[in-house]
């Protein structure tokens, strides 16, 4: 299928982009892309692909934007219930973590989610999934965190693994078994630590090699933070997870500065998440190594906190910056990546252009996969968006709304109606 | 037909809600409502209205919540063109009174919207007016304002008409020749306003009764602002078109705090709109009048500014509060009025139960149609939203997504998949 007559095509070919090189679009005005099967066979001119592939079918973008899908590299998207009468009780000034204490928040959900079957889960999370693959989101991150308890843990990565399998978006399962302190373990968080360590990793680690031998073994997540987990426990936690093969992501610097950038960074972690407190020596050390910088701008703005990641830092400094929704049931209930593009034009002040390159290339970068998608190249994936503008700056301009005229997946095309 | 089963019906029964007594849903657990023709019958527990109408066709709302449509009660959904260069400039530092004052913002609206015939601006309008009735704004105020010439305004009025009797959405409309100084009197605001009062009020009064005889005026609205007009030239065109009979509404105290709410109450406006640096005095002149104040979050987001309306402190001086989404294609191109009560319980601190009535029966008061829309009571029109929640408070809770499951405008009901 030649799809041609985009008023722009988006390649944003090459490597992730670094620094202030951020937001090279690699913009062909009228552009055409071809997709054979799965995959990218060419992108170039409409009339450039007219003259190389006369005899393809072709698809008429009407002067539409055409760029890659949405890579969404942090959510928790998967649980049972919602926190409705929490959200009152913030906008009546309790705080994220007083509401955590009194055993609210993540523990909430942990009771619905561990009473949730499988198939609950599953039932439960599809059509979050669903909106999120129609606003454009075409390969998203998923983390458990919600069992914190070894079997509703598992519980969780069958359930991501079949949701995957279900599609139409793909998924990339993180194990968030160190999201919280379980009620078990209350002001153990030493011991819970250990039983991470000891118990639950190498569960996982079991697990995974029995039921999906063939895929490659999942990230593994700590909250580093005041209330969840210190600098040192998290520290072993994801050393203990490093020894074992599991590649690495972090929850750093969200509200209190532990360090969580740093040991992103020492450890070869593929990405640090939050960074909103980062100081500007960590902000360093991450801009010096290979591990991405995720901005998730739509907790403070779920949160009304005033204070977001510092990404004009962290460009400055050379780090490699990714987007990602970080939709939960607490504090980011938004499904939407093009609204956290709109976020991050407003309050990380980043143009469009650097917007759409954090949230697709570098995105999937954030998870590894920068060879395979995130980018309209030849031999990629074809994972692509098409959008009901004229322009791509109207994705940041305009904010609440879904701009996706139609996504294409793996070469499969779903319009909006497909996916109501 | 009968809509039964829902989770919770909202029914906003009563008059407008003043002050602290604003956020009384009237909420009916297991509710259900009948409808007639375009009214309301009669609303209740299932149980009731099953036993009083056990022959009515039902249709089971299968736990959703059910509630007034929402009323937008200040627009600028009609005009041609767009201004996404503009949005780039205006991250790079520009302040939307210097970018108006280099000939762009909204006199670059004014210059596209010239150059289009009705029925190009019908055919660029009508996406939007869609969007925003798919996202559950049943009755849309929308005013000129990009003509600034007596043919271009009367062009835009009978486009408003025309798109009012396209549907679905019930359009009110206002006549803002006071938006900006158009270039013919680049200047010369004296000059300008004499000639609205002298030439386009009269103007616009005549073709109204030519073109609309059986339709009340429309509203007349100034923008009283820097670089607008001043308190003075306000004055002057309001009472002018008070004594021709149009009512009235006002932007006031959007960036400088000049006097228009206090205008607002002394010539007896409908309401007083943005509303965000008006001073405590004006404030409490505002709430001791009939004037609603419609505060417009989507703009100081979409400008990303830190000040909100203080809504907080117009509640706390007894005023009748509304909400908006002020829709425009420069400051918030934002078509989804849930995404305004996410602001609204965010940067103006209200409840969701707060926000939803500030958006129904409320801003209808904002446009004198109180009697007729904004809440499910006998005898009102059958405007109302069937969301896709368990709960009301989704709405807030939630942002960036639609949650609306169908519209129903004056008894005819809208799927999403209608609205594609």
């Amino acid at each position: 299928m030649l799809i041609h007559s985009a008023s722009q095509l988006l390649t944003i070919a090459g490597p992730p982009q670094r620094g202030l090189d951020l937001g090279d679009l690699g913009l062909i005005d009228n552009g055409a892309v071809l997709i054979q099967g799965e995959k990218i066979v060419a992108v170039g001119s409409t009339a450039d692909l007219y003259a190389s592939y006369p005899d393809e079918p072709r698809l008429d973008a009407r002067g539409r934007v055409v760029m890659p899908g949405f890579v969404d590299p942090h959510t928790h998207a998967i649980w049972a219930g919602d926190r409705a009468a929490e959200f009152e009780q913030r906008l009546q000034g309790y705080s994220y973590l007083e509401i955590l204490e009194q055993g609210g928040g993540i523990l909430a959900t942990m009771r619905a989610t561990r009473q949730a079957s499988r198939d609950a889960l599953v039932q439960e999370t599809t059509p979050r999934l669903r909106r999120m693959f129609a606003h454009g989101a075409t390969t998203i991150e998923v983390k458990t965190g919600y069992g914190l308890e070894t079997a509703s843990e598992i519980r969780m990565l069958e359930a991501i693994l079949e949701l995957d399998r279900i599609g139409p978006a793909e998924l990339v399962p993180t194990f968030l078994g160190a999201h919280a302190i379980p009620p078990e373990f209350h002001g153990q968080p030493e011991a819970y630590t250990d039983h991470l360590c000891v118990e639950m990793l190498p569960a996982v680690f079991d697990w995974w090699l029995s039921q999906a031998p063939s895929r490659p073994l999942p990230f593994v997540d700590v909250f580093c933070e005041t209330g969840a987990f210190s600098l040192e426990q998290s520290r072993r936690i994801l050393t203990r997870a490093r020894e074992m093969g599991f590649p690495l992501k972090i929850h750093a610097d969200e509200f209190d500065s532990l360090g969580g950038a740093r040991l992103a960074t020492s450890l070869g972690a593929v990405s640090a998440d939050h960074l909103v407190v980062t100081p500007s020596e960590d902000i360093q050390a991450l801009a010096d190594s290979a591990t991405v910088a995720v901005a998730l701008p739509g907790t403070p703005f779920g949160l009304a906190e005033p204070q977001y990641t510092p990404a004009k830092a962290i460009l400055e400094a050379g780090g490699l910056l990714a987007l990602a929704s970080d939709l939960n049931p607490g504090t980011a209930w938004c499904e939407n990546m093009q609204f956290i593009l709109a976020l991050a034009c407003r309050y990380l002040k980043l143009t469009p252009a650097q917007a759409i390159v954090a949230a697709t290339l570098n995105a999937a970068a954030a998870l590894g996969l920068e060879k395979r998608i995130g980018s309209l190249e030849p031999g990629k994936q074809a994972d692509l968006l098409i959008l009901d503008v004229p322009d791509y700056r109207h994705l940041g301009y305009r904010f609440g709304t879904n701009l996706v005229y139609q996504v294409v997946k793996k070469g499969v095309f779903y319009s909006q109606a497909d996916l109501l």
